[in-house]
C-alpha cells in the first residue's frame, strides 16, 4: 500500500475493454506489479477467454478489493462515479481512466458530460495524472484521474507555448485531432460498425467535444482561443493531432526546439523530432511515447505541430501505469519501455 | 405488370440495408424501372438521408404496394415470411432476397434456419432465381427466391462439373469461402465492430452454414461430398471462393475451359479466365459478374477453382434485378452493364 | 469538334492510372461521348486487362489523336508538358489533369514543382477548370487545366468567405486536409506500400504542398493567411478537409448558410449541409459532389467547415468531364449524376 | 557460444525488414541475448530511425561478425546463400530465415526457387528448425534453417494426422492459406501497393507455391495428396489456414483432440481449441503461438481444421529465437512469453 511494498497487487475493473485489456497486458510484464481481474459484472460466454492464463479474479466489492494496493477503473464515467467511493473507503487507491474526475466542478461536469455528478465530494481531491506537468503532486495520492487521450497529446504539445507566452492569442490555436476506432470503446454502434467505418473518415463533436475543457484547464488556454475537432480514422489504435498557431515573434525550428527542450529534455516519454521529420502513428503504436514534430515559418510566424500518441497506451493504460509508478514510488518507466 | 409495360414501378423493402440500398441505386440507373421506397418501419433520424432525392415512399401495406409491379424484399427471413403473403395477395410480384423461400420443405428450413416456417404454402411455388440455370422458368413468376451470396458463386463454379460427371466423388469438393463484412448486414454486432474485424480474419459456421443446402440442391452434390467453410474478410464487399476437387480423368486447362464454355459461352454475367489468370475481388466489385479462373494438374488430377462475385450485386441486388428483367420480359442485362 | 457534334470522341492518356481509369468508366456511361484509349507507352502484360471490352486504342501521336474531339491527359506534369503542345497543334482540345498548367507563371511553377517549365507559352492561355467559379470562360477553350484535388474542395469552401470579406484576416485560415492513398497515384513507393500505410496516418508536405498556390490564386487568400497540411488516410479514395477560421462579425449557422446559398444555390455539384450535419467520405465517394457542412460559434466567432469530395471524381475525372461538357456545350451534368 | 554463456550477442542482418525488425524487438526484451545490427548495405536516409536507441551496429563481414554468438539472416535467399558461408567460416552460428537452406537437394531448390544454389555444400548439414518436430537435433547446430511461415502452421496441423495414419489418402488434404501483406516483405510492388491490396483479396501461386515442398518433406504427405493455395489478406500480419480432409474412421472431436494431445500436450507454443471454438488472427498476433481448432463430422468423416500463427513471430522471428534458445541451451520460451 506504499512505495515500500515490494510488489503491487493492481486490480483492473473493465478488463475486457480495450484500455482495460491493454492495462492487464502491461501489468503482466511489469517488474513490480501483478494484475488482478476485478469483475464488475458476470462475463458472457463470448467474453470468456479460450485459454485461462490463471490471472486471479475477484468481484467488485469491498471484500473483493480488500488487500489490493490499487484499483484501475477502465470503465465508463458512470461506473467510475459509482465504484470509486466504495474502493477508496476500503482503503485502496484508485486510478480512474474515465472522465469522471477530470473536471474540477460539478457544474463543468454537468455542462460537458450532460449528467449530474453523484460523487461531487471527490472532485476537489482528485489529482490529474499528467506526470509531465504534475509529477510532484502524485506520490501518495489516493485518487488519480487519468487524462483523456486527446488532451494528453494536445496539452503536451501546447502548454509550453502558452507558459512561455509565445503564441499569438489573437489568432488562437487550432487542434485538428484524429483517432483510431478503439477510442470509441468496445461496445458496437452504427458509427463503429466495420462496414460504416472502413474506407470512411468523419468528423464528430465539432467544437463540442468533452475533452475540450481538459485541454483548457491544463494548457492555460481560453475557450475562445481554442478550436478542436475530433475525427474517426479507419484504423484500430493511435491519435494524431495537427496543431496550428502563429507565434508573436518569428521563430526558427531551433527556437521552438529550445522551448520544448526547456520543458521536456528529461522526460522519458516525450520525444521532439528534428527539423523536417514528423511522427506518424507507426512511431508511437504500442508505446508510451508522445512524439512531437513541427515546422515553423519565420516569415509568416505560422507554426504547424504534429503530435502523436497511442490512445490505448500514453492516452490510457500506459499513462495509468506511469501514474501508478509515481504514486507508489517505483521507477517511472517501469513496465513501459 | 408484364413485358409490355413501358416502365416498372419497383418497391424496395429494407432500402436502408446494404443490399436494399444497392438495389435502389441499380433501379435508379435502370432504363425500364423506377424504385419506390417501401417503409417497413419508421426510419430513425440517423437513417434519414441528409438530402432527399425525391424518391417516392410508401408504407408496407396492401394499400402501400397497390399499383407497384414488383416488390423486392431486402429483409430478414422473418420479415420476408411475414410480408410476402400480403404483397402477393395484393397482386404484386415478389422478389425475395432473404433465405425465406430458398429451401423446398418446411423440415429443411427448420433444420438450417432453426425456426418454424410460417408461410409453408409458398415454398413449393417459389422459383429459385439463378438465371444461368433456371432462366426458362422465370418469366411471369409471382414469387422469386433470390439465391444466397455464397451459393451463387459456388453453384456457378461447381454445377457444370457435377452435371458432366467430371469430378471424383470419392474425393469430394471443398469450398473455402471468404466474404466482406457487408455480408453480415448493417446491424452492429461484436464480431463486426470495426476494432474487432480490422486486421483480423476468422472462420464461422464451419461445416454448418445455412447456405450449404442451397448449394447441394442446385449443384447436385450430396452432403457428404461437400465441405464448406465461411470466413470473414476485413473489407466491405466481395466474395471469393477457392474450390478444390479431383477429376476422374486427367484434364488440361483447355479441357475444363471447354466444359465451362458448354455451359456459359452465351452467359452475359459469367466470365471464364484464361490459363494463368485468376479473378480477385477488384475484378468483380460493383459489377454483376461471376468470374471464374482455375488451374488443373493433369498428373495428379487436382483442380483448384477461384470464383469471385460482389456479394451485394451478383450475390444480392444485381441478381435480383436480373431476375426482375427476366420475369417481366425486359433485356436481361438492363441496368446491369 | 464543337458543341454541335452529336457524339464526342474523347481520348484518354494515362488510362491505366486511377484517375484515367475513372475517366474511362465515366465516359463509357456518358450519353454524349465515347472513350478512346491513347497509349503513351506500351502496356506491360500485368496491365493488360483480362477481358478486352473492345474500347478503341490509339497511339499518342499526331496521327493517333487526329479526329478526336478532346484528349484528357491523366498523366504526370512532365508528360503533360511534353504532350499537350503536340495534341493542340493537331487541332485537338486538351483537358489536362496534371499540375502542368495550373499556375500562371514559369517562376511559380519552378518554385512549387521544382522544375523548368518546357511549354511556358501555353500557361497564359490555359483555362482553370473549376466550373463553379469560371463556368463562363470554358465554352470553346482549347486547353483546360483541371484543378488539383485538394484545391477543389478548399476553394469551394473558402472563396465565398473571402469574396464577401467575412473572415478575420488576422486569424488566417487553417486547412487540415486528408486524402486517400489513390491521391498518390498508382506507382508503388515505400510510403504507399500496404504494410506501411495500413493502420497508419501521417502528415506530409507540411506547409509546403504544391497545391497551396492553387488555393491562393483562386480563393483570393494571401500566403501568410493560409496554413495547409496534407495527410495520408489508410483508405483508397476520398478527401476531407477541416477548415478553421474566425469571422469578423458573429455569425449564426443561418448567416453562413446564406453566404453559401448566394454562391451555390444553383450549383448541381455543391451541397450545403443543414445545421448539425457534416459530410463524411461515404457521402461523396463515387460522386461528383463537393459536400460542405459547418458549425459556427457566434460567441467566439470561430467557424469550423468540413468539406469532402471524391479525389478521383470531383477532384479529377468527374470534374474533367464536367469541364468537357461545358467546353462542348453539353448539359453540364451529363454522365455525372 | 554455448549454454554456459551468460549473455548471447545476436547479430541481425536485414533488420530494416519486417521479420528483422521483429527479431530486434524480441531480442531487446530477451533476458539472455542482446541484438547487434549487422549492416548488409548502407542504410538510406529514409530508413534511418529518427531516434537512435544506441543498439550496436556492425558491417556484414568476417571482422564485423567476429565475437558474435549467432547471426540471424532475415534476408532474401540470394543474400543468405551469399552470406552464410562467410559467417560460418568466421565461427559464428547462423539462423537463416530465408528459404535458402530449407530444401535438401540442389535439384529441389532449382525446381521451386528457379535458381542455381551457390552453396550446395551447406544443404545437407542445415537443421530444419521446427522445434516441435526436431527439438532434439537443435542443440549445438551451426546452421539452422528457420521454417517458412505457411509450412509452420500447415505442418503443425497436419503431421500428427499423417504420422498416426488417420487421414484418407484417397481424398487428399486441402490447405487453403491466407496471409497478411507483411508476408510479401517490405519492398514495394504493384500487388502490395496500398490502393491495390486494400478492399481486395486474391489468390497467388495456385498449386505452385515454393512452400509446398517444405510441407511435403516435413509432414510426410505425397505431392499428389496435397492441394495448397496462398492468398493475400488486406491486413498487415497473420496467417490463417483452413485445412480439409477425411479420416479413415469416424472421429469425434474428442478423438482428434486426443491425437493432438499425444503430440503437443507439453508444447509451450501449440494450443488446441475446445469443441466449437476456432482461432482467429487476433488470438495469435504478436505471439509465438500456433493455435489449432477443428470440427469433425463422424457421419461423413470430414474434418475441417483452422490453424493460425503470426507470420512474423511463429512464422519467422519468434520461431528463430525459439531455435536460438534451443541451440544455446537456454529456456525454450525465453523472450517469447
Amino acid at each position: 500500500m506504499s512505495g515500500t511494498t515490494n510488489h503491487l497487487r493492481a486490480g483492473v475493473v473493465g478488463f475486457t475493454g480495450y484500455s482495460g485489456a491493454e492495462l492487464v497486458g502491461i501489468l503482466k510484464r511489469h517488474p513490480g506489479a501483478t494484475p488482478v481481474l476485478v469483475e464488475h459484472r458476470a462475463q458472457t460466454a463470448d467474453e470468456a477467454p479460450v485459454f485461462d492464463d490463471g490471472t486471479e479474479r475477484r468481484p467488485l466489492s469491498a471484500e473483493g478489493v480488500a488487500g489490493l494496493d490499487v484499483v484501475f477503473l477502465a470503465t465508463s464515467a458512470e461506473v467510475s462515479i459509482e465504484s470509486a467511493p466504495m474502493i477508496l473507503k476500503a482503503g485502496v487507491r484508485v486510478i480512474d481512466l474515465s472522465g469522471a474526475f477530470r473536471l474540477r466542478t460539478k457544474a463543468n461536469y454537468q455542462r460537458w458530460y450532460g449528467a449530474e455528478h453523484a460523487a461531487e465530494e471527490l472532485l476537489a481531491g482528485a489529482a490529474y495524472g499528467l506526470p509531465e506537468f504534475y509529477r510532484d503532486k502524485l506520490p501518495g495520492q489516493k485518487l488519480i484521474s487519468n487524462p483523456g487521450c486527446y488532451p494528453t497529446a494536445a496539452n503536451l504539445a501546447i502548454r509550453p507555448l502558452v507558459e512561455e507566452g509565445i503564441f499569438d492569442k489573437a489568432a488562437g490555436i487550432v487542434c485538428d485531432a484524429k483517432s483510431g476506432v478503439s477510442g470509441a470503446g468496445k461496445k458496437p454502434s452504427q458509427k463503429t460498425h466495420f462496414s460504416e467505418a472502413v474506407e470512411n473518415f468523419s468528423a464528430y463533436a465539432v467544437q463540442s467535444h468533452r475533452h475540450v475543457p481538459e485541454v483548457l484547464m491544463n494548457s492555460g488556454l481560453d475557450e475562445a482561443e481554442f478550436s478542436f475537432t475530433a475525427q474517426l480514422l479507419p484504423l484500430h489504435r493511435g491519435i494524431l493531432e495537427s496543431i496550428y498557431l502563429r507565434t508573436r515573434e518569428a521563430m526558427s525550428h531551433a527556437d521552438l526546439a529550445a522551448v520544448y527542450a526547456r520543458h521536456y529534455a528529461n522526460e522519458p516519454f516525450v520525444r521532439i523530432y528534428p527539423e523536417g521529420r514528423f511522427p506518424d502513428l507507426r512511431a508511437v503504436q504500442q508505446t508510451n511515447f508522445c512524439d512531437i514534430g513541427f515546422r515553423t515559418d519565420p516569415q509568416t510566424k505560422r507554426v504547424t505541430i504534429i503530435a502523436a500518441i497511442d490512445n490505448l497506451v500514453k492516452g490510457a493504460a500506459g499513462q495509468a501505469v506511469q501514474n501508478m509508478n509515481l504514486v507508489f514510488g517505483l521507477e517511472e518507466t517501469a513496465g513501459l519501455l
